[in-house]
């Protein structure tokens, strides 16, 4: 089943497959006509295709950060 | 195809339903033995079944956290 997503902001970039060329994006998606959620999935260079994901809620994004900032993400 | 996972850690719980008691959860997880990865998703709450997420990689991770930090995320 296929459903229609609109990429309506590109907020950043997490990585890029040189081989490929696919990247790990976040953005704000409308799917299937939905208002835009934020999301976090692989997307191919046309951004025709894309891979499996999470979506995120405002409340999910900020509790997310939170946790993040407090993880040590050094090499 | 049922890939075994095993939750390394539990890094934090975004949300949960209080209907159904799913939760949306940051934690890392070993997928088919794999090391384990920073992963987003949507767990049961015996923890037996997951939705669809997305895994991350500590730089991707890095850079998730950079790109959250510049965003307003207030109500």
């Amino acid at each position: 089943m296929r459903i229609e997503s609109e990429i309506t902001e590109c907020v950043a970039v997490l990585s890029m497959n040189e081989k490929t060329g696919w990247q790990k994006e976040l953005n704000y998606v409308s799917w299937g006509g939905d208002p835009p959620k934020l999301d976090i999935r692989d997307w191919a260079p046309d951004h025709e295709k894309a891979g499996r994901g999470a979506r995120l809620t405002k409340a999910e994004a900020k509790r997310l950060r939170e946790a993040l900032e407090e993880m040590d993400l050094e090499d």
